[in-house]
């Protein structure tokens, strides 16, 4: 197995216990993450809380919602859970595991594993947080002319300069036309501050969309498998069906027009009325790049079958291919000749993604296009419905659309912080589809853009009878057997959705160099204990 | 009239105009504030856009989900929206109206209007988003020594230092644990970072519960009349049916219990299943404080009758009478014996509200109590949908909950501070109480809580038919006559909703010393006019 000291001989032996040991044997079935540490904790404080009779009576897991109780764990399950468990005994026991740490190649939370948020966003907020700080002298020693500018600016935008005041509801207006601003000199074609609305992060306008289009269980939305939670959570909350189509692995997760068709068809001949397709470009989990001609024929697709395009375009900075680049849908239909009576489209973007991944501040927009004033009222109606999205959000929104210029003060920095990223992401990008595809039974697609890559991997029907004899899935034995040897994190991908019979699982490409030469390692090894141990 | 010169001769002569002339006037029927005004520019850009086939059929406003379209206007409806319009005209031509400013008592925005915010809680703001300030020697120069003692401490109670990462969906474990802290020092009684779920103000965790509770219209909550838009529209989004109880305005606005009961028995004999009910102290739009043996009634009952107990205190902080103070319902709830296994109590609490008015940075918690472990895991899923709250609300709720202490460099500015804005809401509320009470017809409970005054207003018949005779609500009627008369804003009662028969008003009492006496001049005179042009 190598001579790395990492590597214990119980490494070599896959039984993986799919419950932590820091979780109490008797506990119940739970279904996220961190209940069971605090249940456990509770129980300890409060003995009387389990077998409580007025609150269980005033309110029992059979009296909720049930499409409460229908929505999947949003953060990953298991092995996330497992992983934060074996973290907490690795802090207590360093030697209890084969391995000092555990590597979270789950998370899209760039600044948590150590990234260093971009210098001039922060130094903006800081003042526009504190605008004393431009009154005083000592400020134009700690902080970028620009950065100073830009604040002053911004605060001249908001009525009052009051950032601790409520917004309009869908944004300060200035800078809902800086975004729009941005968003046209980006696609080439107009945009206007009425159709954003800036939200906090791409969470809640999805839900927003979703409130709007279905009204019962016979409203279906076309949804891309593999996908993440978000969408199909936010339909499940709202009791619609879930239409899938397949993303095309051979063709590198592309859009199969022919299965969309397909599944629309289907899904009308069953009486459901189909109300919008989900698009996610760059993808998520799958790290695909749509080609423009693949994004020309979503268009048409929609446009003939009378659906809203939801262009989920949250990664649209994070593009690592020169083959292929960034296209907007809106900008791949007016191209096309189509305006705003041709096609309903709502794009989706968020100060989370991107390569500055400001995912603490809670930013993004929704650019609403395509729809008449009536149905416009009533998406500003449900908008309305939490005052406002938060100020920094939104100031941080405008910052993405709108990063410095030649000649400002922080040009070569931000540029260079971006350079740097960037560059960072696609070296990862290429070194684990490398690495993936030269392990046995596996393969992987490009890393043309998003945070991640999502390789499949052909399991030895050994392994599969191990998996059953545990009673979980193959992708997660898998997972979780890499987590128990390696401390390496990764989704399996039955947690996204994927093709019967196939198994995947999700890999962020967010590690630094030193880091990624340690898991390239890592999985090498475990990959190649698993398939000896299980080989058929 | 009196001699002041803003009192025109129309304004003598009540024939208030509904619709606003800043809109065009074959425009439709809009149910949102600002759609009329960017519908009106978006036809002058796109001509095709009404009329467009292609969207008109991929989405009508009667293909929307029918919940959607039940919303009430979340904005106050036509008297936000005309005064807004008339600000405009006022911008273009001063002399359009017998006043030159518009008023605006309908906003619970109080940096909007003005207020500063609070130093030392901006000062940490600005220190955390920026943190590379705390190496530099000028920080000492700019920034209070408490203020950078905090953010230091509040980084280093974020993994990784990290502000730009997501937290724990429920917010960073140590702001909770303050929080928590800051609880139990407020109560008396122990709390728990394990049911505190930090959230972007107070509506989404209001939402959230929504969710958790209401299965279909066949399950009710009992909600507060009068009230404010938030609990309504969140129960008319999931269907739920309202189950009105009517405050008693004799008794100031406390909850008649015998109400309740019969509200309650009426809903479940027609076979309403009622999950919860809603109290809101102090209160908004009414701004009484419920009495501690009326809190002890509303708990008992609760209890009783197996009822989640939803309560409203995020207008803890603002208290104006020394005859009773805040109590939160957890601390009435355990001082008489009751423990977690006796209640099922949610309490909500917001950075907007309280004297600080910090409503742009969408801060807030619930505090979750009562409820089993299978419970509480479904409470989890639903609050992970969105990731996490933003990380500058969540650290304001921390220091919110934590001011500064004895000691501290910023203790004396802070609880000064705090002490203008408390007194100053307190004089303005005893101004327009005694105001009110002095006017023909009109009644006004005391201002003991909250930001607003809601006095009831025996209307003439004559102005009640001149109200019918353009269709719209006498209170509505009276709203206007006063916007266009005098340039305030308040909000008619039947937005909150009110007893059959009775009319009021919501007017806050945010306005500073000088522009309330000018409002108080305007008041009385405007209502001496209205009374003699509409006495039966």
């Amino acid at each position: 197995m190598g001579g790395n000291g990492d590597w214990g001989g119980d490494s070599s032996s896959f039984v993986p216990t799919v419950e932590s040991t820091c979780h109490p044997p008797h506990a119940a079935p739970v279904t996220s993450p961190r209940s069971r540490p605090y249940r456990w904790r509770r129980r300890r404080r409060r003995k009387d809380e389990e077998m409580s009779p007025a609150s269980a009576r005033a309110l029992t897991v059979d009296s909720l919602n049930p499409k409460v109780l229908a929505l999947a764990d949003h953060l990953g399950g298991t092995i996330a859970r497992k992983a934060q468990c074996m973290q907490k005994e690795l802090e207590k026991n360093p030697s209890l595991y084969p391995f000092n740490e555990i590597i979270y190649c789950n998370l899209s939370n760039p600044q948590s594993l150590g990234q260093q948020p971009n210098k001039y966003f922060r130094e903006v907020l800081a003042l526009c947080d504190y605008p004393h700080l431009l009154d005083r002298c000592e400020t134009s020693y700690l902080f970028s002319s620009d950065a100073i500018a830009k604040a002053r600016e911004i605060l001249d935008l908001i009525p009052g300069r009051a950032t601790g005041g409520y917004s309009h509801c869908q944004g300060t207006e200035g800078l809902r036309n800086a975004i729009a601003t941005g968003i046209a000199s980006r696609d080439g074609f107009p945009c206007y501050k009425e159709d954003i609305f800036l939200t906090d992060g791409a969470a809640p306008p999805v839900h927003m969309v979703m409130h709007l289009l279905i009204r019962d269980e016979k409203d279906g939305i076309l949804c891309p498998i593999p996908s993440h939670f978000l969408y199909t959570n936010s339909m499940v909350l709202r009791g619609a069906t879930l239409v899938p189509y397949h993303l095309d692995e051979s063709g590198g997760w592309g859009v199969s027009i022919l299965d969309l068709k397909k599944q629309l068809d289907g899904a009308r001949s069953e009486g459901i009325t189909v109300r919008g397709l989900v698009v996610v470009n760059p993808g998520n989990p799958t790290g695909q790049v749509l080609a423009g001609e693949n994004q020309c024929e979503i268009v048409e697709f929609c446009r003939n079958e009378e659906l809203v395009l939801l262009a989920d375009e949250v990664y649209q900075e994070n593009v690592y291919t020169d083959e292929k680049k960034f296209n907007s849908f809106k900008k791949i239909a007016r191209s096309m000749g189509y305006g705003e009576g041709d096609i309903s489209l709502i794009s989706f973007h968020s100060i989370s993604n991107g390569y500055y991944g400001e995912c603490g501040s809670r930013g993004g927009y929704m650019e609403v296009t395509g729809f008449n004033s009536e149905v416009r009222n009533q998406v500003y109606k449900v908008a309305s419905l939490s005052s406002c999205s938060n100020i920094s959000g939104q100031i941080l929104m405008s910052l993405v659309m709108n990063p410095p210029k030649v000649g400002d003060e922080s040009y070569t920095s931000y540029w260079e912080e971006r350079e740097d990223i960037i560059s960072s992401l696609c070296h990862c990008g290429e070194a684990m589809v490398h690495t993936f595809n030269s392990l046995e039974g596996m393969t992987c697609s490009k890393a043309e853009g998003a945070m991640f890559v999502f390789p499949s991997v052909l399991l030895p029907t050994k392994a599969i009878a191990a998996a059953e004899a545990i009673s979980i899935k193959p992708d997660v034995f898998y997972a979780l057997c890499l987590l128990e040897s390696t401390g390496i994190v990764v989704l399996p991908g039955s947690v996204f959705g994927q093709v019967p019979g196939k198994w995947h699982f999700r890999c962020t490409i967010l590690q630094q160099e030193e880091k990624m030469q340690r898991i390239i390692y890592l999985f090498q090894a475990f990959h190649k204990a698993f398939m000896e141990e299980f080989r058929d």
